[in-house]
């Protein structure tokens, strides 16, 4: 069994740590144009007022991080992607996940965050390596990694624990500490393959238990295609912080998913005297009054 | 890490199988008079209409095995447990968990039963471990194992693993076969004691991990005193059955609960082409339907 680690992330006034030690930290999804077509509109006319407004609401419903994204199809990244950033720092203090695949939005991005950033995302492929690796080196930053690499997304948990290994060792070969390599174990459609909510479970029991490293993912895909799909992100969430996940990539404004991820760290004794549980709970009563 | 071990229970014409391989085995708690009045008050007037309702109600909601208390303070509780398991099966033909601490009620109850029954509970007091196991061996059936023993319950996994460990070699001794030892780890409450469900969960891991053995579970006491139970309830159960938890003791008309359940054995690929989960999404719409 590896120790866990702590990732710290910050903004210019503000720290999270994300460990096993202490309750989950959500990071935000919303701030993203792909599959929301509002947003992708919104975001070609240079309106950024759905992105303050997702950035509130997120943080409001305990989004510790937000994950931006402005990976609108022909427009100029690196410029869009600051545009966003600075909408959502006027309106909050959290820190940012800077989510984008393109290296020079990356690299701007970096150059003109204040604070520690976390990068969404490394993967084992060669280019992703030799790209992003160093901008998270030279701007001190944190970096989320996913398990999949010039062959593709491997479909057993020992192979992906196999990619995870790749990339902390890669980091680490450029001075990276490996306290700042989050694993994303890839939690795939459920709709595509029965055993794709189980490999991501197992493959981040893996991972957790030969790295100690802190765990994220994209929780919200697993579901796709079937009914009720905020049962299964909710439940399925809550397994996974059994499993180790410390830093879902998720939407807090789902008020299944936010209850699941209070009271699994309720569950993993994570709440002292369940006070974060009973003041979400008189929260939602006082909503529930406010809206009768 | 031990094989996964399967435990059959049956009735005259129903077998379960319980397995980390096939889906959860809901055991219905609710044909219990601790903590029902109008139960412990009809079971004194020798009325057994609640008790055909709860036990009908259960298995339509998902129980495979129905766990059966007559424990009424001052009544003949041999003749009693009977007289409940038969209105149970007047109406349901489901395997029953016959849940007494009284000896004599127990013999009683293996001895007129048809199949193999499932027995709640021993533990690893010495007088528990004399008068249930050559009972739970004469009669060939299969049992719940409480982590607590003469000291009372450990406070830490490693010791109430010891107390498993204890009760499955004494059962061995008497050549009652691994398999047919269930162990329940306790889930205490977290209104309590914050760490409860983390004990409970991490035993389960310990317990899976050395023997294989399936995992029951009263899983409803951990929220008690907590606002919003039945939320805590299910994300509790949907972590317990990815620690290894096979068989929990609990109210399958709790929708929260249920679904989860359900939701849970999708996410650890339990459920193929997740047809279990579409069929009960269906049934909830129908229910819905009608009742508008």
């Amino acid at each position: 069994m590896a120790a866990n680690l702590k990732t710290i992330v910050s903004s210019a006034t503000q720290t999270v740590e994300i460990s096993r030690d202490g309750p989950t930290v959500i990071i935000g999804e919303r701030i993203n144009p792909t599959g929301r077509k509002v947003v992708l509109q919104a975001l070609r006319e240079g309106n950024f007022d759905i992105v303050r407004q997702d950035a509130k609401e997120q943080v409001a419903a305990g989004a510790a991080i937000l994950d931006v994204n402005a990976g609108v199809p022909g427009a100029d990244e690196p410029a869009l992607l600051q545009q966003v950033m600075r909408a959502v720092m006027e309106v909050t203090d959290v820190p940012l996940c800077i989510d984008t695949a393109n290296p020079k939005a990356l690299e701007a991005a970096l150059k003109s965050y204040r604070g520690k950033a976390l990068v969404n995302s490394v993967n084992g492929e060669e280019r992703s390596l030799n790209t992003v690796l160093p901008l998270v080196e030279e701007y001190g930053a944190a970096v989320i990694g996913l398990c999949m690499d010039d062959n593709g997304i491997p479909d057993t948990p020992e192979k992906r624990l196999a990619v995870a290994d790749k990339i902390i060792e890669r980091a680490a070969r450029l001075g990276i500490d490996v306290a700042n390599v989050i694993i994303d174990p890839l939690a795939l459609t459920m709709g595509a393959d029965s055993k794709a909510g189980w490999i991501a479970l197992r493959t981040t029991e893996l991972i957790v238990r030969e790295f100690g490293v802190n765990i994220s993912m994209g929780a919200s895909n697993i579901s796709f295609g079937m009914p009720d799909r905020r049962y299964i992100n909710a439940t399925f969430i809550a397994m996974a912080i059994h499993a180790g996940l410390t830093c879902p990539i998720t939407n807090p404004l789902v008020p299944e998913v936010a209850i699941a991820i209070l009271a699994a760290d309720l569950c993993m004794g994570r709440d002292d005297y369940g006070m974060r549980w009973i003041q979400a709970y008189r929260q939602r009563a006082k909503e529930t009054a406010a809206q009768a």
